[in-house]
């Protein structure tokens, strides 16, 4: 159906006025924000003086469907974005440290990453995590491991994100299980798990087990989220890591949906309310350089959400038809050479996320085209945020470029890219079957040669890359995780296992097994209680592995 | 007269689009731009479906009255701004050497800072000069000095903008002797001269003599730019320093426009017909951290001056009343603290720049606020322009925030602040009474300390200041001009003075006194003889002083 199609919401500006009303009282107005820096006044939202159908269709209210000028009817004019940098090297104890830091600079949420044995679930001290322990992020194996990367973290007032897929349910059971150490229960926390699956098959390439399973732990975490976690989002649905493997921005927002669309199906197949979980649901998208088109990208992820919410898997809830995201600057942007400009593209970038209304936002450093961020860099990208929360005044006034002629044409234009895309997807089956029978990673590779060819034939500018290069740069030193952790972390295994009941480690894993051959048997709850007891993530996932087996050609790295 | 009392432009649309035609016939449209990155059509300018007689007279089309979304019919979908960095420092061939590194850079326009001897007309030997020789910019006594700063220049193909008022007859003569030694004539120059007296008494302080003198050489350097130099603009009537000595966004435009008047008055008084000389003022406005306020100011500034050129000054032809400007980044902006984070402010200060329409731009390096910027710290600020320009798509499509509610509500806000401001300065008696009662500068100085105590108290954030401090910074190294070119400068002017003819130099002065003691005499022309014949800056000065007299408080620095 075309957007001309959908039903104009109830309410209008006067549920809009309402709604402000509310928050504000819950969270009052940023006085600051009430004036701009010459003192003439600045509303909180601007709108037509007289919104006809046609606009209460198409564009409407922020807060309320279908949701185009922001999810919140205040956005930042109450509470701004959460500034969440992703960070994880080394040991959980070199993690915690650079956490401490970035809250210290005014950081106002977590994202962890996590080195690449953990997001397969292999434990540090495994033969084929040799040479990856902590590499390009934090190695947790153990509740002990997550305990130290959350030493000193109020659970219950920061947000936790984690980017964890395969694994995904081992750590937000160890968080839960950390929690329950420090005497918090689970609908205290707050974050979200990445948990997108889907996305690893398509583009980035950390899935273990084949997809039916894989689909089964992820509804499974749903179901735990509705029922234990009302504040998590138990999964982060990812357009970002399609982006950086080289889509457009429509393919950005189709294979994204298409793929919620997935799991939305089976958590209905499975026996799950969409009204019951969908409300938690949370999407993550890039934002790469073109500050218009990536605006309206951010708008039409609203507006596209609520209607295949509502009209395509009969959610009822209006809190079902948001679509909530984080979104990360782009790291295929970033260019090795004159690493200082990319102060100045994440600085733009950042900025359509912010004029685009994400929830959360990550800026990258200018150095990780090269290697991890270092803590300076780190800190300039945290700043970049504060600057445009605090200077440009972008976060003062609501959807602040809505009603340009030019940013509502390309919002139109990148939903109707994005709804055709997902018409090719219908027709290849859905999404499991379109990316079981290659056709997202075809189009995403095509559209990566094609911008490849433009940028080699010099159509497509790329400061210090195919214009404006120079020739004696010297090379910055790069970040580099000190190779000694491996042996450390082996170590500190083998500790951790000799301080264990190995007859509750064998009684878990048979149990957790047992769960895994029961077609919709509870897993989230097995693997709290294991976890607690002090097995690993490596033997939960081999557990596992045991009974769903591995996805063909999953032999990484 | 307010906005919805001007009278519909005649042409709309259709004009527009026979004056793209005949644009992109000369200069090509850049291929580039006509798609987004993800290979969408991209319009060169998204308009109204319905052009209603309110759109035409509020916004109407680029290249058409009231020029709101800008001054060209193709803006940059045809060619690109002029990138133009302010520099100077040291010696004439140090500066040329800059100016090299930074045209083999990319840079398209030459932008000349002069030392404070050179801006008051003092040559680099004078007793008042010691201890300022190269300082802030370069020395220029001399047509050698100049013929130094210019070598390997094509004056017929790169365009010089120079920062100078008090003595910017002087300095214009010496650039059109150049030319002559090198065989080109005036009107093959591209350039601008600052020349904009008025605001020196505002809120810069660079002036010499008092205010009536002062403006009959404004005034003279139109007649001779309209007569011989018809692509150069022989004023860029300045906001900059008006909004650098802390004024609001409206007082930047309402003072800027109240000085054009005068201006206009004054040589409408000297018999010049406006449409002679109008089409060749420029004006100089700063970009601000405010990215919505800012842009809307650049809009308005258009519409503001169309109906002020048309309206109140009488101008006919509508290139009298085209508002074609230069932006610098706001150095009050920048902070001493964590001067990095001042490549952030600058990107999105310029990015406002470029989504205002600005015809030419200057981007501040991070550490101007410690120090002259150092050669990686203005390339790096040239960069930034580049990202602009190739890789944010900001430049892609015409006044790309035309039509949002927030920034065309802005607009109109900011318009009719400057309207009002500009009937206070006409109930004073306009712009020169106005100053010599000192009411701009008492309103830019309550402007000031208003900022300045909202920062105080922390209702103002700036990022590093009074907020997200951090404690260790090392200091970077300030770059600093060496000591001993005053030295070298003095021996220079010796052995100048030592080969010239003596007998030449007294009758040009003699020559040039008699010109300044006869109302209305043309003084730019003996200045040019003068300058070829090796008189000094500083000579012409001193004589013209004599005549003049010296603006009292103006003993400098």
């Amino acid at each position: 159906m075309t957007v001309e199609q959908a039903p104009a919401p109830a309410g209008g500006r006067a549920a809009w006025a309402r709604e402000v009303e509310r928050a504000f009282a819950k969270a009052p107005e940023r006085a600051a924000a009430r004036r701009t820096p010459s003192g003439l006044p600045r509303e909180p939202l601007y709108a037509p003086a007289a919104a006809d159908a046609a606009f209460e269709a198409r564009v409407g209210w922020p807060g309320e469907p279908p949701f185009l000028r922001g999810v919140q009817a205040t956005m930042y004019r109450g509470r701004l974005w959460t500034m969440r940098q992703y960070a994880g090297f080394g040991t959980p104890a070199q993690t915690n440290a650079r956490f401490k830091t970035l809250l210290e600079a005014g950081q106002t949420g977590l994202s962890v990453a996590f080195d690449l044995p953990t997001q397969i679930g292999y434990d540090s001290d495994a033969g084929v995590a040799l040479g990856e322990v902590g590499k390009v992020g934090v190695p947790i194996s153990t509740i002990d491991d997550m305990e130290e990367l959350l030493e000193g973290i109020p659970l219950d007032r920061v947000s936790i994100s984690m980017t964890i897929n395969a694994s995904a349910v081992v750590l937000l059971a160890l968080v839960v299980a950390v929690a329950r150490r420090r005497g918090l229960a689970p609908d205290a926390l707050r974050g979200t798990i990445q948990n997108d699956i889907l996305k690893e098959y398509i583009a980035r390439g950390t899935f273990r087990f084949p997809i039916a399973p894989s689909m089964r732990l992820v509804t499974d975490t749903f179901r735990y989220a509705a029922a234990a976690m009302p504040r998590w989002n138990p999964i982060s649905i990812s357009g970002y890591h399609i982006r950086e493997a080289g889509s457009t921005a429509p393919q950005e927002l189709a294979f994204t949906f298409a793929d919620a669309v997935a799991y939305v199906e089976a958590a209905r197949a499975a026996g799950l309310d969409p009204d019951l979980f969908m409300p938690q649901l949370s999407f993550f998208f890039a934002a790469h350089s073109d500050l218009l088109e990536e605006t309206a990208k951010f708008r039409a992820a609203r507006r596209l959400w609520a209607s295949l919410a509502r009209d395509r898997l009969g959610a009822k809830d209006p809190a079902s038809w948001r679509c909530r995201f984080h979104v990360q600057t782009g790291g295929v942007t970033l260019t090795a050479r004159q690493p200082q400009v990319n102060v100045v593209r994440v600085a733009l970038q950042a900025l359509s996320a912010v004029l685009g209304g994400c929830q959360s936002l990550h800026t990258n450093g200018m150095d990780e085209a090269l290697s991890l961020p270092t803590e300076a860099s780190a800190l300039l990208a945290l700043r970049t945020q504060q600057v445009i929360a605090y200077e440009s005044g972008a976060a003062d006034t609501i959807d602040p470029l809505g009603g340009s002629w030019a940013v509502e044409a390309m919002t139109d234009q990148v939903e109707a890219e994005a709804r055709r895309l997902l018409e090719r997807i219908d027709a290849a089956g859905g999404m499991v079957a379109a990316i079981e029978a290659g056709l997202p990673q075809g189009l995403i590779q095509r559209a990566a040669y094609e911008h490849q060819q433009a940028v080699e034939r010099g159509d497509r500018v790329v400061v210090g890359v195919n214009r404006f290069q120079v020739d004696d740069e010297a090379a910055p030193a790069p970040f580099r995780v000190d190779e000694a952790i491996a042996a450390e972390r082996t170590a500190r295994l083998a500790a951790f296992r000799a301080a264990r009941d190995p007859a509750a480690v064998a009684r878990h894993l048979d149990g957790l097994a047992a769960a895994a051959r029961a077609p919709g048997a509870p897993l989230v709850e097995p693997i709290v209680a294991a976890v607690l007891d002090r097995v690993t993530l490596g033997e939960i996932m081999g557990t596992l592995a045991g009974v769903f087996g591995e996805y063909e050609g999953a032999d990484h790295y």
